[in-house]
Parts: C-alpha cells; sequence; structure tokens
C-alpha cells in the first residue's frame, strides 16, 4: 500500500450542495405547544420538496423518540435536547440540505447556542407568533389541560417562561393567517435571500453582498 | 384559522430519495484505529459524488468534536457514542442520503443495535480487516505508542477488545491492496445491490427481489 494514496480527501460541503443547485440553510421555527411550529415547517418543506429542492425536516416526531429519548424535560436535559438537534442540523446543512427544525426552543440563550453552530446567514429564525389564548384553545395533544392541572410541570408558557425572540429573521402570526399565507411569508423571506439556485445567485450576489 | 388546512403533512423518505434519484443506504465502516476506514469510506464518497449521488460521511472529524463532544471512551459513553451516530445516520438516510460512517464500533452488540435501527437491506457493514501489527505500524496519530506505553488506557486492540464482524457485507484488507482497489470493492458491492437509479432499479427489482 502506497501511503501517499492514503490521505484522507473529503467532498467539501459547497460541492454537495452544488450538486442540489441550492444553498444550504437552518430555518429554525420556535413557539409555544401548539402553535404550528411543525405544521409550518412540513407545509414549507413540502412546497420546497415540490420545487425540487433537497429538504429535511427535524420535529418532535423524528428526534424525542430515537436520538433525544434519554433525555427528559429538566433545564439541563431541556438544553442538551437543542444542542443535539442544533448539531444534527449542522451536519445536514453540511451535507447540502435546506433543514426545517420545527422546536419549543424556548429559550434565548439555546437559540443562540444554535445560531453560533452555523456560518453567518445560514441561521434563519422563524418566532410563530401565536398568542398563548389560542395554543391554549386548540390544546391538539390535551398538553395545556394537563399542565393547568398540575399534572406536567414545566410546562412553556405555564410554569416555564418563553423567551419572545428578538430579531428573528421572520415572525408569523397563526391565528391571524391561514396555513397558506404562513408559508408563502416564509417562502418570500427565502426566495430574496436563500433560494435562488446557484446559477442565477451567481448574478444575483453581484452587488447585494449574499 | 380553519383547522382543516392545519394537519401535518410530511414528505415520505421515498419522495425525497426519488428525486435524489437513489436508493439511500448506511455504508458502516469498522474496524481498527489506523486501518484506513475513514480514508476508504472518503474515497467511495468522493467517487459516489463525481458519479452524481447524494452522499455524506460521519467520521470522527465531524462527530466527536461536536455532537459527541460530551463523551468520553467509558463502556457506557463508548456505546452512547455509537447510538448516536446510528441515529442520526439513519436520520440521514431517513432524508434520502447514501451515508458513509466510519468509527471503530468494536462491539458487536453496539454494531447490531444500528443495523436494527435501519430497514431490511439498508445497512451494509464494511469489515476493514486490516491486521493489527499494520495498523500499529502505519500508527498515523501516535495512539498505539500510547496505549503501549499506558498513557492511553482502554485502546481497542491493545487492551480493550475488537470483535471481529461475523458476517458483514463486505471485508476489505487495505494491507494487501491499493486504495483504488478498496473502493472499487465497495463500489462493485453498491452497483450490484444499491446504487442503480430508481428508473433502472424498476426494471432490475423484476425477479432478484431487490
Amino acid at each position: 500500500m502506497e501511503n501517499i494514496a492514503w490521505h484522507t480527501h473529503r467532498v467539501s460541503k459547497e460541492a454537495r450542495s452544488n450538486l442540489k443547485s441550492q444553498k444550504p440553510c437552518l430555518i429554525w421555527f420556535t413557539g409555544l405547544s401548539g402553535s404550528g411550529k411543525s405544521t409550518v415547517a412540513n407545509a414549507v418543506d413540502a412546497l420546497l420538496h415540490e420545487q425540487g429542492y433537497h429538504t429535511y425536516v427535524l420535529d418532535g416526531d423524528n428526534v424525542r423518540h430515537r436520538l433525544n429519548k434519554d433525555l427528559g424535560f429538566s433545564d439541563s436535559d431541556r438544553v442538551e435536547n437543542i444542542r443535539r438537534i442544533g448539531e444534527v442540523s449542522s451536519l445536514l446543512v453540511d451535507a447540502g440540505l435546506i433543514v426545517l427544525s420545527a422546536f419549543i426552543s424556548p429559550f434565548t440563550s439555546d437559540r443562540r447556542m444554535v445560531r453560533n453552530m452555523l456560518p453567518e446567514g445560514e441561521f434563519i429564525e422563524v418566532f410563530i407568533n401565536t398568542p398563548l389564548d389560542v395554543c391554549e384553545q386548540r390544546d391538539p395533544k390535551g398538553l395545556y389541560q394537563k399542565a393547568r392541572a398540575g399534572e406536567i410541570v414545566n410546562f412553556t408558557g405555564i410554569d416555564s417562561r418563553y423567551d419572545v425572540p428578538e430579531n428573528p429573521e421572520i415572525v408569523i402570526n397563526t391565528a391571524e393567517m391561514r396555513l397558506k399565507e404562513c408559508t408563502q411569508v416564509v417562502l418570500d423571506y427565502l426566495v430574496e435571500k436563500k433560494l435562488p439556485r446557484n446559477s442565477e445567485l451567481d448574478e444575483k450576489t453581484v452587488g447585494n453582498g449574499l
């Protein structure tokens, strides 16, 4: 075996995303339980997928009972939950994908931690700003009722705080908009900032620093 | 907001992989430190990428210091290390990618755990069967020297066991083959079992149950 042939050459993130003709990024949906994060994320995902973009959704459905099944809901476990989701999102972005993550992620510090894991401009924070009373009225999983009854503790919005995002890239209030309008807000942002395929992007970048 | 419009529709794994015209799978490289796992994995990756396949490599470089930075080398931490890598690999496969993971993964039980995380036929175990004395002679990171000197404990092959895979899909001895030949062995297997693009696959599946 010749040693010279055995150095490790890695395929770059740029090469992986070029193959998909897209700019990878992480679209991070944050908001209260029942706010509509996962629904909006999956609707945006379906639309992007239809248009030929290579995407993936991370949410409770595919993370909590698998990768993070060893974690509970203590403060330190919640931080670790978001940390791992951030790292997995980073890997998926590194693989060239447009990633949509939908988690309550109530603390500013945790969302900032994830933002800092990604290169500048590749973290897009979407605040699903649905009022607590609307979320509680929807209560799709009956969790608010349990929290009010004291059967669940440390429930965000009831007895655990939610830090309102200070400078999110996008704000959506699902109580005032139809799903189609909510997804369009995200798409409009992406079209402006992120979605142009690389060939188009080369032209668009001239002059606006994108 | 109309509730009827707010059900969550998920893009399927099949739809994601169809977009990439490929069959996703996890190619799991196991072997001693210095056996050449990561080198072969990255070489196969580069070749697949050149041919237009959507791939990703997981190895120490992008996992140990990020997602798994909280883990040490105790038995329980090693199990957790492989468990998380398995779960992340599953997510990447679910996203439609061909994933190449290169980790010592010395224990049969851990490799079986990962195999069981994936649907039948989507886990391809590649045993990099480079003899210990060859690995120790290479010692690219000086780890064997440290292990022999007692500066590192629980080092696989020295004072911690390596379970030889019983039924790996592929066996490669890097001491006897050039890198190009090693990668070809993996590619040949993939061409036979996995690589056909979906359009070709539809024809090929008739009769051979692939």
